[in-house]
């Protein structure tokens, strides 16, 4: 099966600490690598666990907080000096275009690529991104400031090519791409053999939500909705719930209820705020809720499969 | 003796790598904080070696290139969510300004303290800072762009009161104060007591001078000259000379004419450049000129003294 993986390169929220990052990942789509959210620190993760930092392909900025996109100019600038020519794209909300264009000016001269900018509008679900392999579209999140998540489709790929079939009816290596679109063959004296005799089904697409940062959001349930992995902010234990209301964040029982709400395969916690020694306590409140939790933590990396 | 102490933050060049920091210092003068340069990831580095990052009164930015300060606003921002009241300065190129006050106005709402910028002119030897412990001086440099160093002078202390001596003639601690300030002792019979007989010379002013970036300079020479500590950039192995004057960089035997020329007390080599993977070969270059030579690294703390 093709890849479709989650590396956490930082699962801390605004206040930096020697345990958790701010926040970024690293999302691996059948070696398509896209960066969401780039915080202080983030090109020294992705060395620190051997991420392909050069094939990075473009970043989803969730919105405007510095822990979720201060490291953006320095891995430019890194891109620069190491000599990159492919085009790089950010993702994030018009707020940052004229700050990141008076910052490339400063500092990054003379770069062999361009990067280029798409608008997101963080009140809308919408498609903002698409190739042959994945979809990427906007979740509007709940936030002390415009805020939205992203939801990554895989695309319904082809079916497999049983090559035991195909070899034991003669069909020629040339033909097989045929085979996988989905074409019968006609053996030379004439029978056809059905496509479906000679494929085996198609993997079924996978699909990841990120959603951070955000408050308390039912309404999120019918965009997130059964999709394979989860992650969603818990920056707070349940014990603050008025607190994480203020600051437009969640408590790890309000997470895990939108995950149980959205029926996902997993939930993966993180933003944990920095008063948290361990993020034990976060975890064992989600799974009250929510059993098959699982607590994101620097490094890691979770493959997206069906449950 | 009071303390006067660099602490390397990161000693890389403009490429991080998992070896070297992008460059950042903290000096301390009598527990007085300061930051010279403040690359991306500062602020955790400042975590991981324990410096008192809340104390930190300010920050000297030798100029705009992202390794010398892309750290500066996550810093500030973590200030603002940590409680910070005390204003903040920053002295930099004025080109700074007007990007720190966008990056301020979308990253760092409603801190409760001031940010004070202070406009450097990087083509001027010039007294930029002053309190009654020391003076920071700009040292113009040549670099690739409008780039200076900073001198740190530790001003002239008081005469060490001699408390054997002022026990023995009966001087009550209330005057102690005066007599480090100079004054004579007269005793209840009018005897006078000579003040050097109570006390013992004050300690001699010490130097810091941090050079970088910069291709060989020997004007800077009459600048730093007799320095107790020289920082000199030491991009490349004197192989690269042709390379290192393109870029505006020093190789180590460059940097360790300049300490030779200054009459330094000794020199500290840094801001290599990611192609080494290790620093011998820059150090023993460096020390064939100049012996007192040591190489910069990550967590290091150097206390300034007299040779």
């Amino acid at each position: 099966m093709e890849k479709f993986e989650v590396t956490i390169l930082g699962c801390g929220s605004a206040t930096p600490t020697l345990r958790h990052n701010p926040s970024a990942q690293m999302i691996n789509i059948h070696d398509k690598l896209s960066l969401v959210d780039c915080g202080e620190g983030t090109q020294l993760q992705m060395r620190s666990y051997k991420q392909k930092f050069m094939a990075l392909r473009n970043v989803f900025i969730s919105h405007l907080h510095g822990d979720h996109c201060l490291g953006l100019v320095g891995m430019i600038s890194s891109f620069g000096l190491l000599g990159r020519t492919k085009d790089f794209h950010v993702y994030a909300h018009e707020q940052l275009k004229p700050l990141l264009d008076e910052q490339l000016r400063l500092f990054c001269h003379g770069l062999d690529f361009e990067v280029v900018f798409h608008r997101v509008d963080s009140k809308k679900h919408a498609l903002i991104y698409e190739d042959r392999t994945m979809e990427v579209w906007s979740l509007p999140l709940k936030h002390s400031m415009e805020c939205n998540g992203f939801l990554f489709k895989e695309k319904q790929g082809l079916p497999h090519v049983n090559r035991e079939m195909t070899d034991c009816y003669g069909i020629p290596v040339s033909q097989l791409n045929n085979i996988k679109a989905g074409a019968d063959w006609t053996m030379p004296d004439g029978r056809v053999i059905a496509n479906s005799r000679l494929t085996t089904p198609a993997d079924p697409p996978r699909t990841y939500a990120y959603c951070s940062d955000t408050a308390y959001l039912p309404k999120l349930v019918p965009m997130i909705k059964g999709v394979d992995l989860l992650y969603h902010e818990t920056t707070y234990d349940n014990s603050k719930e008025a607190k994480a209301r203020v600051h437009g964040h969640s408590t790890a029982g309000q997470a895990a209820e939108i995950a149980r709400q959205a029926e996902v395969g997993q939930l993966m916690i993180g933003h944990y705020s920095a008063s948290y020694d361990d993020d034990s306590l976060l975890l064992s409140q989600a799974r009250e809720v929510f059993p098959n939790t699982i607590a994101a933590n620097e490094g890691m990396t979770v493959r997206v499969c069906k449950m």
